[in-house]
């Protein structure tokens, strides 16, 4: 019971040497990149570059002992810091230390909504987030965070959360570019993204081994750091008016206290809750790839409260939402890591950064931060996926392309809640209106197939109709008027067999309807007969009058539905083979 | 085409004296009842009691053009004068003008809503509301309403728009009960009782034809109204506090505007919006019930825009929101009203009561109309509902107990949202776990069934799988889950069968989970095949390549991928019988 809560308690218990090698040197790894992308993230956060430093140590620890994952890496992830620069753009200026209360108090409301949830076990929440939407908000972000980094390279001041104001206020801006700053931020980007494609293939042919040559090339944003750090240095780019990182507060993370403001709080919640709820699905579904590699699992409720521990940590050290994310956690795992304690190790090696480092990033140009936002994101915009959806479901790609729209035009927040409403809509729109056929018996066997796909053997006074979904709420009405509908289309009906094998439930409207459909078909002298009820169903439908009160009867099989109500047409039982061709 | 969107092109065309006849009574008989309920209803609605019969005049014009039930009788109801009671009140005080202009407007944007969600075809919205939340809804209502007339009965002043409110209310002022109000309301209440349970028996023992005498007892509420008009003057009740009616303008509706204030429009269009989907769902449901006695049809798309129509005539003359009532309708059917035209012919008869009768009813006692109220909504309660949900279906029933609670505890706008809320989660919860079942075959037949339920023949090294649910993005993780689980268990597996017969949608979501699957089944060896298919289904999967890269094959039966699945065992194929008793 407690090791559920505390997973900690079940892999630590058969913890030993040869684990703890391979964690240290995922560990070490994972450092060395996380060191400049939380620098980065926090800059597109509009927060001090530290605090991405402090984002990424006692979270990393609170997951260590909370979560499930036994690789998922924690820390500020790119689509949560544009969602945090929205959330607290609105109640305080960038800059401000009400800006930063404002992201802190985040971290702290999404911590507790998502341990809440968690302890609620309301981990089939983010099942609302279907696949095509969370693919089109991503590739949204990506495209938001890429332009929103955009002012950094030319050197500019610029706003903006969504495509209009981004562009307009770069196209207003562009005149004032820094040509120093473009020289930092052009090379860095192309070294960058020649890093992410073409670095490995290159070391290997100087005789690397794939091994260390992957190694090498992960670490190659810490090269641009300290290549542009020298640049500036060399070339005395603060004078040129090119926008260094300056002074980073040295020492580990501050305790720090979130807003217990009312009426920041009122604020902030909903934002909280769509970054929790983004976060966690994206944490969660890089958690599942990585689990289902190893043949392991993970619990998505515990991992609610992990994720919820994470972010309450980094709400008082000083720090902003956090989660698991994908890039990290796939080089944590490729490098080795075992169990959380690769993260505890990682938060040591972010700690020791921030105590001795911090007093060299003070020559580090914001350009090169702004490149590694730009490389990384760019991977996430995806260009298959929307001629996929296109193809094969134009409901998902209406989704699709609706929560992209939405984010880019109108920001990320609409965009989520865009995604879920479209996505439902559809949804509750094609289950209030579901496939249905008339089937007749396919000639010398016992199965049933629709008489517009298939030729097969039909009567006329026997109307056999296979309801390929719930009766439920959404669709009762459809039922009626779909069976009444047949009904009057059939004058010389006498029984109607409702095939029952797609019927997963029946709810209490869905029982009111087939009443209606009972009392009405009776009044015409037509049984109603239903065949092949799920046993779930059954057990219900026992527990109502509805099977004594039935015109007709309730048959295991479809097959022995058809045979009686055929024999009551009076005549004997022919061979379907017989009657077959001249009634198809 | 334009007969779709003016029903009266299509009945009028054969409109003759019969039925002109037919239609003529049956407006009689209905205007006679109108009368004083429209005078309660606008009572209810805390609105000038004139305001009633403005919008019984116009609206039921516009209906009879736009409308395609043949016997609906439009015009003010309970539940949406207590909705308007409770929008209106929430953003002026009741009496003044600015209460009246809110009224005023929320017809108008109720009446531009439900035309719009006409044009646009969206009557499936209505179906979010399911039966157990309506009955939950009208069920709390009508406690809610009784509840507020009580203080007309009593003679003393409370508010309030929810139980908590107005009992501590009522509980204060009951100190100030005046006896002479009581005097008139208790003995209206007991005789309005009397005459909707015990007066057509009575009348028929008098020696009244059964239809005579049902007419007679729909006429008590007007006998009603006249005894306590004559009780008041000759008991000059005014002088003794008790509250009258008072002066009632003569005339025709007067023209009015909505407002047009953005600021107040803001505060309105939520309660517009949920007054028009409860009026919508009341009035669809009564249509529908009176046209399926008939065998005639009616469309909610065009419904929608017949009660838009409705609303946007009672707004421009001076009217508040209106639909289609329960209890008028029946009259109408019942005293034999065969088109629209008895609507129109119905406002005729209010329109001269407005002219002629309205100096007469200066002296009706409020506390008459409260007694109307009172009775005519009791029957709204139903007592029967919570316990046969309670016993079908749990879910259904909390549904139905967090609509009336809410209702009842938070006033009828939260109820109705909290009702919809819940069900859908509910909804969303079942479709996010679905039913499943291994499934084997039963010996000496090509059936298969659930293995818990039956006696059936399997084979340790297939997996038939009966999947009872579309795969959707709410069940996709779990379809992942529940899969791999199930292979765990049983390690001898070669082949893995998912029966899709109950499958019947796939959508992008969970295509990539069928994909994830395949790929990690045959990871391990093991071969995933698909059975019964339905077509649609399959016609969506020949689109991708999912086919192609599946490792075992699609199957028109079940038996036939079993079957194939056995041999491949390296056994002969045994009888069923045989192998069956070794393996259930």
């Amino acid at each position: 019971m407690l090791a559920r809560y505390l997973p900690i308690l079940e892999w630590g218990r058969t913890y030993n040497t040869g684990v703890l090698t391979n964690d240290l040197v995922a560990a070490i790894i994972v450092t060395i990149m996380l060191i400049p992308q939380s620098l980065a993230y926090a800059l597109l956060a509009g927060l001090p570059p530290v605090v991405g430093l402090y984002a990424s140590i006692l979270p990393l620890v609170a997951y260590a002992i909370f979560g499930t994952s036994r690789t998922l890496a924690v820390g500020p992830v790119a689509v949560v810091s544009l969602m945090t620069a929205s959330a607290a753009g609105a109640v305080a200026a960038q800059g401000t230390a009400e800006y930063l209360e404002a992201a802190i108090t985040l971290a702290a409301l999404s911590g507790v909504m998502l341990a809440v949830l968690g302890l609620l076990r309301a981990g089939f929440l983010a099942n609302l987030l279907s696949h095509p939407v969370v693919s089109g908000f991503i590739t949204a972000s990506g495209l938001l965070i890429a332009t929103s980094q955009l002012k950094h390279i030319l050197g500019v001041k610029a706003g903006g959360d969504n495509w209009p104001d981004m562009l307009g206020a770069l196209a207003g801006a562009i005149g004032d570019t820094n040509p120093w700053t473009l020289a930092v931020g052009i090379p860095a980007t192309l070294f960058l993204f020649w890093v992410r494609t073409g670095a490995k293939p290159a070391l290997q042919r100087l005789g690397l081994a794939p091994r260390v040559a992957d190694i090498v090339a992960k670490a190659g944003p810490v090269v641009a750091v300290m290549l542009t750090i020298l640049g500036a240095i060399a070339f005395d780019l603060e004078a040129k008016g090119v926008a260094l990182v300056g002074e980073v507060p040295q020492g580990l993370p501050p305790f720090a206290m979130p807003s217990t403001d009312l009426a920041l709080i009122g604020q902030l919640w909903v934002p909280a809750l769509l970054i929790s709820i983004i976060g966690f699905v994206e944490s969660v579904s890089v958690a599942r790839t990585l689990a289902a590699k190893r043949r392991q699992r993970i619990s998505p409720d515990q991992e609610l409260v992990g994720l919820g521990a994470a972010n309450i940590a980094s709400a008082f050290s000083g720090g902003y939402p956090v989660t698991g994310g994908f890039a990290r956690s796939a080089v944590n795992f490729d490098a080795g890591a075992e169990t959380p304690a690769a993260g505890a190790f990682t938060a040591v090696g972010i700690a020791l950064a921030s105590l001795f480092l911090t007093p060299l990033l003070y020559s580090l140009p914001v350009a090169t931060l702004a490149a590694t936002i730009i490389v990384a994101v760019l991977s996430l915009v995806d260009m298959k996926t929307p001629g996929q959806l296109w193809r094969y479901s134009k409901a998902d790609f209406a989704a699709h392309a609706a929560t992209i729209a939405i984010t880019l035009l109108a920001g990320v927040e609409l965009g989520v809640i865009a995604g879920v409403a479209v996505g439902l809509l559809l949804y509750l729109w094609a289950a209030s209106r579901p496939h249905a056929a008339i089937v007749g018996r396919v000639p010398e066997t016992e199965h049933f197939r629709n008489i517009a796909r298939h030729k097969v053997f039909t009567a006329p006074h026997v109307l056999s109709l296979r309801i390929d979904e719930s009766l439920t709420y959404l669709n009762a009405h459809w039922l009626e008027e779909f069976v009444m509908e047949q009904v009057a289309e059939h004058p010389e009906l006498r029984h109607v067999i409702l095939m029952c094998s797609a019927v997963n439930a029946i709810d209490a409207s869905g029982l009111e309807s087939l009443e209606a459909i009972n009392h009405r078909l009776s009044d015409g002298g037509i049984k109603l007969h239903l065949s092949e009820v799920k046993g779930p169903v059954m057990d219900r439908l026992e527990r109502t009058h509805f099977v004594e009160e039935l015109g007709g009867q309730v048959w295991l099989s479809q097959a022995r539905a058809f045979a009686h109500a055929l024999a009551d047409d009076g005549r004997d039982r022919s061979e379907p083979g017989d009657m077959a061709r001249g009634l198809i």
